[in-house]
Parts: structure tokens; sequence; C-alpha cells
């Protein structure tokens, strides 16, 4: 019989970063592959992964509807709480061998609970990384309940062992993001891009900025205040400018806030303002931006597979490793302002493929396929 | 102004172990107590913490009902995203400085999850141990989540330091229900005790056993057969024994089904049950018992101290730190049997008070007004 | 393609009060079955029914845990939320073209909302009636969010009518209970039936009573008192009695804390207690019992159609339709025992088949396959 | 002591319709207010009303988050599930005497459930009215739950009776929405309302017309084409036009997308796009505006104690009782045109007062210190 693999993907980030291991999952024989989507993956407001996720083939088994509205400290909690209560049901009703989780969102801690107190083997993608945000805790709380782990890096490895995890069960498979952007292609004009923006018209045959910052958390009230200063940075640049909307982490309504302010006020601004990406879409841009400037974990991730120039805002990234194309700024315009200019003469940087080259999914698979681990965990020490 | 320390209370088993916190924060003028029931602590099947609570004079700031009807794994699931939901709400009306929880129990996982996610500084206390069932896996995760620990033993310290804690708010204070016991007396009757039994009358001059099995969560599905194995050693021992129902854990309908057979099959048997005790009636049961069998966590903490001669059936309890007075069975009646006949020829063992020397309340009350640690939590490697 | 018809049980009641429906359901080819289970009807509290609806060869599409613990009115409350919550995403999943609701039970209520709200035809049966307790609140709302109504009496039709329902859509097919229940048998001894009793074992060849008394949940916190006036009167009347433990409505906790304390009380009483009854068991102890007390509403339904003598206690029933079997009495145990001692020398009552001649389920089951209500209500004044 | 009233308000709207109750319970001596604030009532997306309510000098007692993202069918149904477990601890904490709901909207059937489940006697402001949607047999379930009633007219209240209410309990007091309106001023220049809105300037000194156009639940998935044709006509009038954003019904989404494709393509069209109002400002524009387009329930109640000339668009008002200031149109763009072409040739109407004159809040806290009505009901016939 096949080995049931339930996979819960809850936003349009955690969909890029399985869409390969997706991909081998369903065309593996010994592997039967489920997939729910949750939380703000199933969103107009972020951009339906849904639609995307059906023309990419896959068919989720269950739409589960988690977030409760509110944007803040209290509802983040909340909509975990849903989360839990209605994944539940769907373990029951499926009745999966495996249940595969990614990285560190405040969601994927339901998926963690679950899975774990249902006596469901849980695998954990992209574990032992170091930032800041609330994201820190759940990524260390979510190892401590998983039976399986696939870091993306060495150095991850070996801290998901040292945090008492047994050595057996922990594969150095690199990251899944990056097999899915490797043949992404350099500098052809995407002028279809420009249809789901807002704002002014991007020329991808000419120099262009990424932004994508995300609220932290840990500092919720001061996302307002922290926005204002990329935007000033991004405005004085005068470079036309892909904007992305943060995520719904809790402080996302401050930052939205400050968005829409400015965009009220500067009708005829350099900036074009999205709600969200095709996967190849993004990696395009990424690629193929002068500079990055913000806080996504796709710019150490992905970025230093590229050699993208990053300036890195704030702390929601303390801590993370990365590659020598992250500079760092902090919530300052004057700073943020002179690095994106310092980076952009800099110029593109070589990347020492610190996530993964690329084969990730594959060795994914196949541990999927042999490893066995006890339901009953034992800490090592 | 005073800082404000909310302690969850979500069994029994919880307000035994913290009592002797929640009458030093209450009596310390610069603290305020905000004190949560929830879980099987507020339910009549569980013998109600609520009214006992009340007599010991305190006043609930709320009381949840979080427990989903089911005692299996699906509903302990669910019960912890019921818990999630509510217990964000209570946060958001209290906005306590700090909440602690306490030990491993799935819900307390809840308050884990609320508390750090709303930027609440976190206090565990009884982190760092090592045992079975899905507790192992929480108590971990929950260490992760928590921004002070307080470990009841030096070897717990250190696998929380170990585990990637800063060790500058990682103290060991000694277990608080070991605060509590410490003038339990030995051998005066306590006729009364027998009110709340069903089954025989015990008679407190003459030796008696203590019988106390849980389910293992991770071992779901097998605690009926578990449970004929103690019943049959119990029952050939013939001497009077207090038993008490287990608790709320997924398969504890598994185990009260086995129990309630034996009831209506041996009317008159030596056995007495019970649903719950008053803490100090249970410290005088646990002190005075001749033997004690089953896989309570308190037979190591309480039984050590009080040097206890044990009977430790199964899995429940493995790898956690224990004296001499413990001797491990299988679940297997004639192994079972053998040993409590062993134990009891023994008799009582010499505390070496691993769990600490009944000053632990004091300590955390001291370090909940010293310590201020950052709510952005960072691995130390 | 077949009409997809979804039937939500609930309760051991509910299952009563509607397998001649499943049944007729399931043979129709222009239908397809579609069954839930929930609430209390998955409990081993309660005699899971689980595995009795299995054994009658129905396959659950969907079993759902909605139960908060407490059995007061605020966990009655709550766990109709938490139903909605469940229900919304079982229906979601299973795309039903009508959803059949039984009765007035609080979490029935639960059913009507998700389905009205989710555009989904709502039929309902046994609307129209009269009774006490919050069933007689949440009746009539469910009548108020229904498309189609299958009551059981003209009068239940009529009052229906009067409500503002379209009359095209209201049809009095007799209630589905008495179709199940026509041909049970007189006086066979059933001598199993003991098996699953607690108390003493019933002679059926010799006069037995039975009882059945739930809570009234308008008169919460006043169960216990009511209790013992049965218990004390039933005592008295030293005949065997077989005594349903109460259902789980609010307040439950008080009824059974009385009949525990009464049984431990009186170990050799001739009372045997049961948890529940396989549907023809309970037809013939209802069929042959010289006389029954209680408040249940099988003894207005069934009951008349035997014939039975029924002394109804309390205010559980009042205004609700019933024959000449039924005798009243408040909760007072000199009346209630003078009362059964009139009934069973008056003996076996004429059914006049008020609820129906037994061919419901075939009438409902030709309208569920012909009415098209319109999916937007409009009250006819 | 003191009687408790505890107001539930769930949207901006309803704020609106109980304001005037709210100032006149605050200040009866008799009674004490309990305040709490829920569903769309407290999001930044619909224009938080919190700021507006504490403006006002009120202090909420509970605050609850109970909005499951998505704005479809499913969502609504799982956010009054959500929203019924919420209320019901509040309930719980706050031990209301009388709990006031208002109108129809899906979220108030929350607390209806809650509050009649609970024992806790339940009043109904607005029952007993005629509309589509899924309000109508939301209204109306929600009167089958009440024990007092408050409806805004003769015909209401007779539909209540007919219902099978208790006519002691039923009082005609007039809507509280038109004491707050009473005075609102004519034309005076109110140009600090533009400061909120989107899209051009509007002059408030010149003809301008009002949009609201909400969700049709029961017509869910048409939306977006009959915004359309709303939008058609607005354009081609080529008149200066305020327009409000739906509400959160299901459905909603469609419609906001509708209005955003427009505002994109249409950067310097005539209409200014509008999140919310202050209460005083809505009531001076539907006043003075020359014509209100759309199916808001203000156009009937305070738009004819205005006079103000309406189209009304579609069925969500299908039934409701109105006076001769409505013309009637289908979600037809040249329909809607001449009919509003029309009505503003007509001018403006002569009012009758249909829904009250102004002093309802004070009728209603008479009967709330007066009435005490059974808490166990039943329907009169």
């Amino acid at each position: 019989m096949k080995k049931k693999i339930c996979v819960v993907v809850a936003s349009r980030a955690n969909y890029g970063r399985v869409k390969s291991l997706l991909i081998e999952i369903k065309k593996n024989k010994k592997l039967k592959l489920q997939l729910i989507l949750s939380a703000s993956a199933i969103l107009q407001r972020f951009g339906n992964v849904l639609d995307i996720v059906r023309n990419d083939g896959f068919k989720p088994d269950a739409i589960v509807y988690t977030v409760v509205e509110g944007e803040n400290l209290e509802t983040m909690s909340k909509s975990t709480g849903i989360a839990i209560v209605e994944l539940s049901t769907c373990f029951a009703n499926l009745k999966p061998d495996v249940v595969v989780t990614v990285a560190d969102r405040y969601e994927t801690m339901a998926t963690a609970i679950a899975s774990s107190y249902m006596n469901i083997t849980l695998a954990h993608i992209q574990g032992g990384e170091v930032t800041g945000s609330i994201d820190e805790s759940v990524r260390h709380a979510i190892t401590k309940l998983s039976h399986i782990h696939f870091p993306a890096t060495e150095k991850s490895k070996s801290r998901i062992i040292k945090m008492g995890e047994n050595s057996k069960f922990v594969y150095n498979t690199g990251c899944p993001s990056i097999d899915l952007i490797k043949n992404t292609p350099i500098r052809n004009n995407r002028y279809q891009i420009n249809q789901n923006g807002v704002g002014c018209i991007i020329d991808f045959a000419k120099p262009f900025l990424l932004v994508v910052q995300h609220p932290v958390t840990s500092e919720f009230g001061k996302g307002f205040k922290q926005i204002q200063h990329t935007l000033k940075a991004i405005d004085k640049l005068k470079i036309q400018t892909i904007w992305l909307w943060p995520n719904i982490d809790a402080g996302s309504d401050e930052i939205s806030k400050g968005l829409r302010i400015y965009r009220e006020r500067n009708i005829n601004s350099k900036i074009s303002f999205f709600k969200n990406f095709e996967i190849d879409d993004y990696a395009y841009i990424l690629k193929n931006c002068i500079c990055a400037v913000g806080n996504s974990s796709s710019f150490l991730r992905e970025g230093e597979f590229f050699g993208t120039p990053v300036v890195l805002v704030g702390t929601r990234q303390n801590g993370r490793e990365h590659g020598k194309n992250i500079v760092k700024s902090n919530y300052n315009n004057e700073q943020i302002y002179n690095k994106v200019k310092k980076q952009i003469k800099k110029g593109r940087y070589t990347s020492k493929q610190i996530f993964g080259d690329g084969n990730a999914a594959k060795r994914i698979v196949q541990k999927l396929i042999s490893s066995s681990p006890p339901i009953q965990k034992k800490i090592t020490y």
C-alpha cells in the first residue's frame, strides 16, 4: 500500500517552498500525496493560491478556512487555535502516514500540534534556522514536536541535533525552494506581470527594485513607523520599484495602512504594488532586480542562490544564515537609501549555494519512503 | 505598579504542583496574582478543583471550558485548539505581565502558545525533564516558547540550557510540589477520606496500597489490556488498596472501562476507587502507603521525597530522573505482583531530595520579580 | 444525477427517530444518502451509537466531535458553536442538495444554521410541536430557518403554517419513529437486555416499570431535587424498574449525581440502570412495561402508539400533544407514587395513532424527491 | 440592584441603530449598561467602530474577534459558530439580566443563541419585518428565541404576534435609529467628509448621489454581475456620487472586486468611495442626496423619514415595509439609470414616519425596566 504523505500549505510563501516536493511526491509510485490548503493560502486578499495550485495540476484534499480577522497578536493566536480544531478533523478523515510541515509561520504550529498529538509522524522542512519574530520560537518548538527533520543547511542540521533530536532522522537535503528556481531566466521582458500591479507600469528592460517588508510580531505596534523609513528611502531613490504587500502576520494592518496612505498621496510615484506573484514570476523578479529591500526570507535563501544584492531592513531575519549578498540596515531611511545606493553600485554577487543545489525534493522523497522513526520521541541527553 | 502574574491551572495535578506558588504570589506586595482555571480542573468528573481552590482562599479571574468530549487523540488535539481560542481572549482582557505554565500536559501547550504569540513573557515550571507519552514532546516544545525557566533539578536545568536557552533565565528552584508536602504527617488515621471512595472501606491503621495508572497517549488503543495486568496483580495481592481514576488524557476511556468492568464483577474486592483527593490527603496517602503502583509522576517526585516504595508500570515515565525508591515493571501481572511483594518487604527508602528542599515557590517569586527577559527569543547557538 | 440527502444524527434519540427514513433513502434509486454523526451520538458515555449504526449497515460520511464538557448552560451553548464550525466544513465537502434535521435538541440548531446559511435546502422533521425546556424555542426557530417541513401531526402542521411558512412545503407525514416500532412484539422474554444494565437483574416475565427523566434546561439548577422525588416514589413502589440515564442536556450532571448517590446507598434496590438500548429493545421495554415514569418525549409518541400507561413528571413536555395514556404529576414523590399506582391499576390504553400510522419515511422520501422550494424564504404575511 | 442590560454591537450599521438606546440606558439609574463589540464592528477594514464608540463616551465591557476570513457562505456560517463560543464566555462573565440584539444580520443569531441557551432574557429590536437575503430567515428565527420584542412598526408587531409570540411582551416602540437622525441639518457644507473618501472630491453645495449596495447571500455568486449594472448606470449619470463599500456579508468580496476594477480603470470618475461614516455624517448625506441608489435598509427606514428619493435595486429588501419614496429596479443598468433620472426630477417626498417618531429608545428603556417575561417560552397556539 502507498505511504500517504499529507502536506499542509498555509500561505503563498509555503507553496513556493514545497512545490518541487509536491511534484516529486505526486510522481513517486510508493507515495500518495494528500494536499491541504489553509490559512492565507485560500484568501483572495493574499492572491488566492488555490487557482495557482489547480493550474499546477494538484487537487486539494481539503480546504480549511482558519484565519480570524484582526491581524493583531490576539487573532494570530486564535487563528492557530481554529486551525488545530480544523486540521484535527482533516487528519482524522485522511489518516495520513506522514504529515509534512514547512518552516516557521505561526499557523504551521497548528499542523505540528494536530499531527503529533494524533500520533502521526511529523516531518519538518527548514528547521534549525535562526531568525527574529515569533517565527524563531515557533520553528524550534516545531522541531521538538517533529519526528523527521529536513533542514536546508549543515549549520541548521547541527543545531537540530544539538537541541536533542535523534541524528538518525535529521537529513540536510537543501531547501526545496531552490529546486524550483534553478532555471529562472535572466532579463527577458515580462511585461504581462504588470497586469496584476497597481500604480506605475514597470519596464522590465530597465533597472528596477524589489521591496518586500513583513511585520515583526515581536515589535507589534511599530510597523507603521518602520515602513515610513523604507517608503521614504525608496521614494527618494526615484527608481521603478515592484512592491509586494506584506503577509498576514500580526502587524500587517499597520504596514498596509502606511502603504495605502503613501499610495493615495503619491499617485504618480514610481512604485507598483502587487498582492502576489506566480512563483516563477517572483523568481524572475528577485533574480533580475538591481537590489532587493526589506526583510523577506527569500532574500537570504533564493536571493543568495541568484546573487541578488539585498538591503535587509530590521530584525526579522536576525541570526539567519546568509551569504555575502546581504547588507543590513536599521529602520532608518537615510541608512536604507545609502546602502541601496552602494549595493546597486556593487552589482550581482556570486552564489555559494548555502541553501542547497536544487535537488532537495528528490532527497526528501527518498527519506520519506525509507524513514520510520518511533512515534514516541525522546530527547537524546 | 504591581507585576501581574497569571497562572493557568488545567487539572487537579496542576493545582497540586503550584498551590505553594499561588500562596507566595498572593502574599507578595510586588506581585498581583491572576488565576485561570480551565480544562479538567473545572469538570465534576475529575473532582471539580474549583471548590477546593475557593476553599483555599483563591478567586479565579476566569473559568474556561475547553475540553471537547471523546477522550481520544483527535479530541485531545481539538481541546488544545479550543483552549488557545479561549485563553487568547482571557489574556487580552487580563493583560498579564507574565504567564506561568506548569509541566507538560497536552493542554498546557495552549497556555504557552497564546502567551508567547501575544508577546507576553512566558515562565515554565518543571521543564527539562524526560518522560514518555506526548508529554515528552510537549514539555520541550514549551521550553522553546518560554522566556523564563524554573526546572526542578540540576539535570533538567542543564538540559534546558543544552537545548539553546539563555542560561541567564534558567533557574533551578526545586519543584513547588515539594513545598506543599514537606510537613505531611505520618500514620494518623484519616477515616474521613473514605467518604469520597466507592468500594471497600480503608482502615488507615493497617497497611494499604496506592494505585494510579494514567493512559500513555503514544500507546493509544492498548490501555484496556494494560490495566488488566495491574488489576490482576492487585487483586491477587489481597491488600486493601486506594485506586485513583485516571486523568483525562487520550485513552482514559479505555482504562476507565477496564476499572468499571472489574468493579461490577468484584463487588467485594479490597479496592476503593476515588475520583480525586484534597492535596494533603493525597500526600498523606502517598507517604503512608506500603507501596505505590502505576505510572503517576508524583511517585517519582513526591514519592522520592517521602521515600515511598514504588512499582512503576510501563513507559509513561521512561527517562524521567528518579531515586532508588523506584522499581520498574512491564505491563505484566506476574512481574507487577512479584515486584510489589519485594518492595513491601524492602520498606521505606531514604530521600535524596532530588526535586527540591521545599522552598521552590519562594525562589520562583523572587525571580518573577527580578527577571525581565527580552520578548524576542534567540537560540544560543 | 442522484439528489444528495444529508442527515445529521446528534444523539441516540435522534437515531431512533430517523432510522426508518435512513433505510428508505438508502434504498431509493433517485437519492444518495449522506450520514453525519455528531454530538452525543459518538460518545461512549451515552452508549456510542456509531457501532449500532454500522451494524445496521450504514457508513457515516463524517464523524464530528462537538461536545464541550461541562453539562451546563454555558457549555450547551458553546457546543452548538463548535458544531456549526464543524458542520460548515462537512457541508462544504459533501455538498448535499438537502440537509435533514430532526426535532428540537439544542445541537440540531447547529445543523439548521450551517445548512440554511450555506444556501442548502433544509428539511425539518417533527416541527410544530409544543413542549417545555429550551427545546420549545429551538424547534420553532428551526422552523423559521427550514425550507421543507415534515410535521408528525395535523395540529403541528397547522401551527407551522400559522407561523408564516408556505403551506406548499408543509407535509404531515406522521413520525418516522412510529414506522420502526409498528411490529414490536409483546412479552417474549428478553433476558439478554440485562447484560448492559447495572444493578438488579430484570425478570421480563414479571411486571416492570420504565423510568426516563431528562433535565429541563429552563429549570437548570433544580435537577438534583427533582430526581429525588422520582427516586423516592420508585423506591417505595418496590417493583423491578429499568432506569435509563439522562441525556446530555445542561443539568444532566445534577440528575446523574442524584442517581449515583442513590445507587451507592441502595446496592440491593430493585432498579437496574442502563446507559442506552438498541432501538428495538427500547421499543420492547416501552411497550411491555406496566407504567412509564419521567419526561421522555417517547412516552407521548411511541407510548401513545403502544397504549402504555405513563406518569409524566414536570414541565419538559408541557403543551405537547398527547393521548389519554398520559397522566401528569408535579415533582412530588407522593403524587408520583399515587399516580403510578393508579396507572398500573388502569392498565393498557387504546392507541389513536396521533403521531402516525407507520408509513412516515416512505412519504418523506417521496416529498424529498419531488419538492424544490426556493432557497430564499419569505414569511407568508 | 441595577438591572444589567447587555447590548451586543456587531457592525457599523448595528451601532447606528442602537446608539440612542445606549445613551438612554446609560443615563437611566435603574439600569446598568454592558456593551460588547464584535464581528465587523472592530475590524479596521470596515472602519473600526471602536474609536467612534469611545469618542461617544462608551466603554466596551468586551471586545471579541469572531470573523473567519473568506467572505463566503461557509465562513459566514463558521463566524457565527465562533461568535457563539466567544459570547457564551462573555455572558458567563458579565451575567447580564437582559441581552439586547438588533435586527437580522447573520451574526446576531449568535447573540440570540448564546443568550437564550443560557437562560438570559433576550430582547430583540426590529423584529417582524420582511426582506430578502438570509436576513429574512435569521430575523424570524431570532423572534422565536426572544422573550421581549421591540418591533419598529405596527405591521411588524402584528406579524410577531401572528408567529405565536405572547402579545404582552411585544411593544411597537418605533425604531431607535430614527431617534438619532431627527435633527439632522439640511445643506450645510460638510467638506471635511471628503477626508476619508478615495476618488473625486465631493462639493456638497452641489447635487450628489448616494450608493450603497450590499451582497444578497441567497444570490451568492452573482454579486459581481449585479454591481456592474449599478456602476454602469451611475457612471452614465455623470453626477458626483458618494459610494459606500459593502458590508461583510457572504458575497462582499465579489462586489468589492467589481468596485476595485472600476476604480482602477476610471481614475477620473465622479465617484468617491468611502469605507464608513460617522453616524451623523451618514444621516446628513442620506438626507441631502438627490437620490439614493442600492439596497441598504437605511433607505427604507431613515430614507422614508427624510423623504429621500430612492431607487431600490434587486431583492435584498423584498417585502420590507416602505414609503412612497421607494422606486424599485431590477439589476439592469438602463432601468436603474432611467429610474434615478425620474426620482431626481420628482424630488423630495413627504414622510409618514412609518418607522417611528424619534422616541423609540425612551420607550424601550421603560419596557426593559418593567417587563419580566418567563424564561420558559411557549407558543400561543
